[in-house]
């Protein structure tokens, strides 16, 4: 397997693109991490796409998007994994390189949802959960994410309030971030004063959906003498495992299985472990999200993800930052364009891009995206050397 | 890059499976295809398939699917590339074994279509167009296909009669697959009498929608000693190329570039030329396409396909033997399992499995899945050493 290395990004802000359509937002991040890279061209684009067939009647978006950006040729596909499409497709993209099938791919997420009535948009979202068991009977993503934080909560513990830090720090990092959703910070009091959405997940507690596509260009390690100088990001590991679809059929609700068993093999990998990570971008959909992500890859014990967050030490200065461009929480989470954000995020905070939340001398950064309920989980580690 | 083989297949007969689900029906393709290899479990699962997200409110199909057929925790994504999402999901199982990634892999492809009435599968098809310039007009893919029929029939002499044995071949070799949607042949008569359903094509020039599913299983040519005995397959080559989505946009809207590209791609990866296949899959969603691909693959010259199939060369017994175990036409078209049922005949074709319709002594067999109109081309060769 030869060695790959992400040598361009490219990113839209995350917004209701109401002016803008899905191939004009994926052209742009796609431009955008091509222009970056110092390249003009690539051999393969891989598309990380949820719910275009539904929302915005197409499929085929490998297609649609390389003619649309004048990658005449090139191979191109559309990757499907629901929340974790994003990193399904860079991951499709590391793989056509890793083997040597191609030389340069294009690995792009982008996800246009605020067209469609909110109420659509959550019936595309259940479709990521089991149509037969789960989403016939009404029950929607925020709705089992509420399952799972309530028994949580019984079985550890913890109050509401012992969330807030995850939306706080999300919040605050996003502040810096000029393509999140959201730019201003929160306080505790607006979190405690937040509207329930489905008890006890307040709004303060869930992402918003949104439109955006994010771009990395993939090339092999040994090329990189010739198209750029300066630091060097490896992807140091790169693991994907997956857990029974409906929540019910798992044994235990409150372990994210996929997330250990991917986070395990990315360590082994890259031949580190947790304690060498200096940043993760966790897949905080929900804030339950982060804290069952970080116990799972192992930075927490069972049970105890808000201790790490409630002492401050989730923080672009902690021992394990989190959501250090805004996260899922404020950076916005266009589902499909999800993972490939986090990864382009991380690329940032290792180049020392990070801007008013870099997390200083990083050098490792992992991320995990997260499809359906934890279903599928895709883990990665970029490393600058 | 590792050396793959295909060590196991499956599949489900292709008809209207009113009493299966989609996972029911995927499940029994690749159950069928581990117990063909022996093997008990597989690290990966790729699963091709075009619109369960619209037709059956089911996306997620990676984890969706592995969980049913008890993969738990493998790897799990849907690939989806239209009407080639089939072999795309091929293509991906294979860079993940050829790369190291994951040592056993099952492919599936599968498609539930005849749940919806007809007005809405012909909707969900023209997403794989350009919604905005394509579909939003009105033009379904027959109607596409009519465009690009006419030009071609003025262009090269060519009157509806001389496609007919397009499609008496698929029949005929049909008739001998107890997998195929039709297994009766049909006569020039029949043919000529047929109705049009898009002018020049007529309904015996279109391929049928159906439900199916088929799936193979992939490991490194290294470890087959262990698993395996007897003749070994080997996939010799693989290559995708893409076109403009639009027919519009292409400068010859009669000539198959992206096939050109992909087979000459495959021709050189397995060191032979046109002339040393032995049959050929191609894709025959419509007469005119067959003709296409069998010149853009180099087995005729531009505007002659037609002739090779007057000449009886298409046969079992010709020169390039094509749609030996139905072809879409007669075995039928479940759009994102088609291109696995292409690879999965290919094998039963090197494996002397090939029934009725076996092509004696075939060594090399090619197989090509187009997505929407020419615009998604994916290309493999198997070996049998």
């Amino acid at each position: 397997m030869r060695e790959v290395a992400v040598i361009g990004i490219g990113q839209t802000t995350v917004d209701e693109h109401w002016d803008k359509s899905l191939r004009e937002l994926a052209g742009e991040a796609v431009l955008a991490a091509l222009a970056n890279s110092g390249l003009s061209s690539a051999d393969g684009l891989f598309v990380g796409n949820m719910m275009s067939g539904s929302a915005n009647h197409q499929q085929h978006l490998g297609t649609y998007i390389a003619d649309w950006v004048g990658l005449r040729h090139a191979e191109a596909l559309h990757i499907e994994a629901a929340c974790s499409s994003g990193a399904a497709a860079f991951r499709s993209a590391l793989m056509a390189v890793a083997s040597g099938s191609l030389d340069v791919a294009i690995a792009v997420g982008v996800e246009k949802m605020t067209d469609s009535p909110s109420s659509e948009v959550t019936a595309e979202l259940a479709t990521a959960s089991d149509a037969d068991w789960e989403a016939s009977q009404g029950v929607s993503f925020v709705a089992l994410n509420a399952l799972i934080m309530r028994r949580y909560m019984y079985e550890n513990k913890w109050e509401r309030e012992h969330f807030a830090p995850f939306s706080i720090n999300a919040h605050a990092n996003g502040s810096h971030n000029p393509n999140a959703r959201f730019q201003e910070p929160i306080s505790e009091n607006a979190y405690k004063r937040s509207p329930i959405v489905a008890d006890p997940i307040n709004l303060l507690d869930a992402s918003p959906m949104g439109d955006g596509a994010a771009a990395a260009l993939l090339v092999p390690a040994s090329m990189l003498q010739k198209v750029n100088g300066g630091r060097i990001i490896l992807v140091a590991a790169s693991a994907a495992a997956t857990d029974t679809i409906s929540i019910q059929n798992r044994r235990d609700p409150l372990w994210l299985a996929a997330a250990e068993r991917s986070s395990r093999q990315a360590y082994a990998q890259a031949g580190i472990g947790p304690e060498d990570i200096d940043l993760f971008e966790a897949h905080d959909a929900f804030t339950i999200m982060a804290a069952l992500s970080l116990e799972a890859s192992g930075f927490a014990p069972r049970g105890q993800g808000p201790r790490l967050a409630l002492d401050g030490e989730i923080r672009p200065t902690g021992r394990i930052p989190i959501a250090t461009r805004g996260g899922l929480k404020a950076r916005g989470h266009p589902v499909g364009a999800t993972g490939m954000y986090q990864l382009v995020e991380a690329v940032q905070q290792l180049r020392g891009e990070g801007g008013g939340s870099q997390v200083e001398g990083a050098v490792y950064a992992m991320t995990q995206n997260i499809g359906g309920s934890g279903s599928n989980i895709i883990t990665h580690i970029l490393h600058a050397s």
